[in-house]
């Protein structure tokens, strides 16, 4: 076994402590990734906190980049020294209909998820990105390109890709009409993509604090969503809403925003949804929802980012303040996204 | 005024009376429509009864077909004689994004139902096609190809276009798998249009009962829906749902058998629908709903029946027996849509 050092929650709270805990030694087609930074998620959060269910101790962290240190005997597409990005997937079946379809995060046998799952050969437990070390399966380790700075890029594992699969299913261009609701982690990496697509993107925001930034990073537009006049007023005017919305609020209003045969994508967390047929019916209106992404997708977006010269705008902080990260990111208080730095696990 | 007579609900029951009414003297863009043909639509007993709100007194009827026998003075289109057809919608805007898109049945300022709506020039209460004359608007009047039966085209007029609209606007072709839940009168057009634009149609249904019957209209399977074996062995395996039931139920079972990006589109009445993102977000399905057609639609719906010898299968009953058609309608006894002879009106 290979010993590693991370942090860990232990009673769902944000002070998370350094536990040190062993990695599985290589198997043929395993890397192992010295993990340089990883970025925190909101469902970093919920999962710390046992929102979905009680998940017991955990070692969050699911979208970090790092370098390869070792390589299984069956490894080819890795040598060490190479960059590479992790997402929220590191392994699944391969062999159904999602898998084929490259929806690995769709997996019907369940996908391994990178933390909080059970790996599919041995049993154990997943622990996380914020770890100095981590083990997996080399097909779910993606090169990172030489154009993406390490720190900026961690955050496109899970915040880029989620953003990124619902505009490319929804089929986002040049004219499209896009709304992003929500200006954080997600939605300030979805008004980038977006832009870049070619589409006209508004942020829809809760105050118009952020509108400065909405336009600096490609928007032409900020709603506020708390102003039942500019909501009416926007109302059909939008191909595909984008909710990143990570507490619980109402859905219906934001369906009234699609024009004809628009698509409402919730990659936040709006709870349950108590919907009827009428929010719908009218110009056949879709809801949708869409988390993370496959291995095609997600190759497919870290080529678009680095072409395009997108990261996510960060805090980068050492990893031993991850409470602090936490705790702040719990009031909103970040622009856009935290990443920790772990190389202070080396000391 | 015109006078003619109908049947008319009163106290929420299906026990319709015999009533003389008014109709408008004619506008210069009306025709006058003898109702040789009027459907019977589910909605009519939900609205009779007062389901979706107290709507008073109704003369119900949506879908019908008739002769024209007089025009107004810059009516170009009809000429006395001709052989018309009549949906749920005979006015909208014509100026609003959904009418200007050629989706009236969506207008933004209300469309102008058929029946228990209100004229837009004169603020009258609309009366429907239980009745021996329309008078409506010429450009809401369609055209009835030689190639249809007036009896049996009736119900393409709510029925048909509810299911044709959705299939259309998902590109429903060779190849698609498509399952349609509910075998009535919405399902079985349903799996004709379906099966006709080449897709292989699976039926959903509480019983085996209506396989033969399913088979005969062009699907090639029926499942039982109360059967959790069939269910889950279908899981992931359409491309489009087309929920039909018109009775409450559980909308997410339905989710269920979605491929990757496939659509559920509501057509029938579920009732509320408590829904879960976890519902939607593996496979990145879709909900929506549908509600009849505009102008473009239903003129090419009516085309293609017309093309493909596609009418309702229909029991037609002089319009004096309208309360064993609803009747027998609310306890499923049809195969598969009633159909009102409006002659016995002129005795």
């Amino acid at each position: 076994m290979r010993t590693t050092v991370g942090w860990q929650s232990t009673d769902h709270s944000p002070a998370l402590r350094r536990t040190e805990f062993d990695r599985r030694d290589l198997r043929d087609d395993d890397i192992a990734v010295r993990v340089d930074y990883c970025g925190v998620c909101h469902s970093d959060l919920h999962r710390i906190r046992g929102v979905f269910r009680d998940e017991g101790a955990l070692v969050p962290g699911h979208e970090f980049t790092g370098t390869v240190t070792a390589t299984g005997s069956a490894v080819t597409a890795f040598t060490p020294g190479d960059r590479v990005a992790v997402g929220t997937v590191v392994d699944s079946c391969g062999e159904c209909a999602m898998c084929r379809a490259g929806q690995e995060n769709y997996c019907h046998q369940g996908a391994t998820s990178t933390y909080g799952g059970t790996d599919r050969i041995d049993g154990t437990p997943t622990r996380g990105g914020y770890s100095r070390e981590y083990v997996l399966r080399d097909r779910f380790a993606y090169r990172l390109p030489e154009a993406l700075d390490a720190a900026t890029a961690a955050p496109l594992l899970c915040a880029g890709i989620t953003m990124w699969e619902p505009m490319r299913a929804a089929g986002v261009g040049p004219g499209s009409r896009v709304a992003i609701a929500g200006l954080g982690g997600l939605g300030h990496l979805g008004v980038k993509f977006a832009a870049a697509l070619g589409a006209e993107v508004t942020v829809l925001s809760r105050t118009p604090d952020k509108a400065a930034d909405a336009c600096r990073l490609g928007a032409t537009d900020l709603l506020v969503s708390t102003d039942d006049d500019q909501l009416a007023a926007a109302c059909g005017r939008f191909d595909l809403v984008l909710d990143t919305i990570s507490a619980p609020h109402e859905v219906p209003p934001l369906l009234r925003l699609l024009a004809l045969d628009g698509t409402l994508c919730v990659v936040g967390w709006p709870g349950s949804i108590p919907l009827q047929v009428m929010d719908l019916i009218y110009g056949r209106k879709k809801l949708t929802a869409s988390g993370t992404g496959g291995r095609a997708g997600t190759a497919e977006m870290l080529a678009f980012a680095a072409e395009h010269g997108i990261g996510a705008d960060i805090e980068l902080l050492p990893s031993a303040r991850v409470e602090e990260a936490l705790t702040r990111l719990d009031r909103g208080d970040v622009r856009y996204r935290f990443v920790l730095d772990l190389a202070d696990l080396d000391t």
